[in-house]
């Protein structure tokens, strides 16, 4: 089964990353702790509608950018169940895979 | 504060409806108790990630297109928000008021 809470953390974890802030900076504008922020973004850990919608607050991003790029990672996710394929992991594209394009390349080779 | 909760939950219930399912159907199907199903469409109640998907699985609607409705809703909300007017919400439409074209109106008048 497609977890939401699990994109919903990689969502939230790649928003704060791109904006180069650390766990501890986002969880002080967020009013939450450290540890159970940590579960969010792992996907072990609900997080109420009130604290989400601190955390997009805190993110400077609406609430609905969020959902709707959850929704885009779950689609994925559904193709890939149903096409029998392992979960479709979110990670950022580093900037040397990039190319003039737009496009990316898997390798380098 | 634009509430997740309230927005799927008004999200299901108006998929719900539009399947001519009652409450207690769904909640057979989906394996949750009435009383929690009937919390969580009003927004009282936040449903966990294994329980909305089995709700989808009960409606046969995928998870990520449920996202996609409540984000396009969270959107509306946020917008209205920003212009201060009341909350958006979601209603269905009566068939009496819908026109050949799809378009709908206020009233027949």
């Amino acid at each position: 089964m497609v977890l939401f809470r699990r994109l919903l953390g990689e969502v939230l974890r790649a928003r704060r990353l791109e904006q180069g802030r650390t766990l501890r900076q986002l969880c002080a504008d967020a009013r939450v702790s450290l540890g159970y922020m940590s579960e969010i973004e792992r996907g072990q850990k609900e997080a109420s509608s009130e604290l989400l919608g601190s955390i997009c607050a805190a993110l400077d991003v609406p609430l609905s950018e969020i959902l709707s790029e959850v929704s885009d990672a779950v689609a994925l996710e559904e193709a890939a169940v149903a096409l029998r394929l392992r979960p479709v992991e979110l990670r950022p594209v580093p900037a040397r895979s990039r190319q003039p394009d737009g496009g990316v390349v898997a390798s380098a080779a």
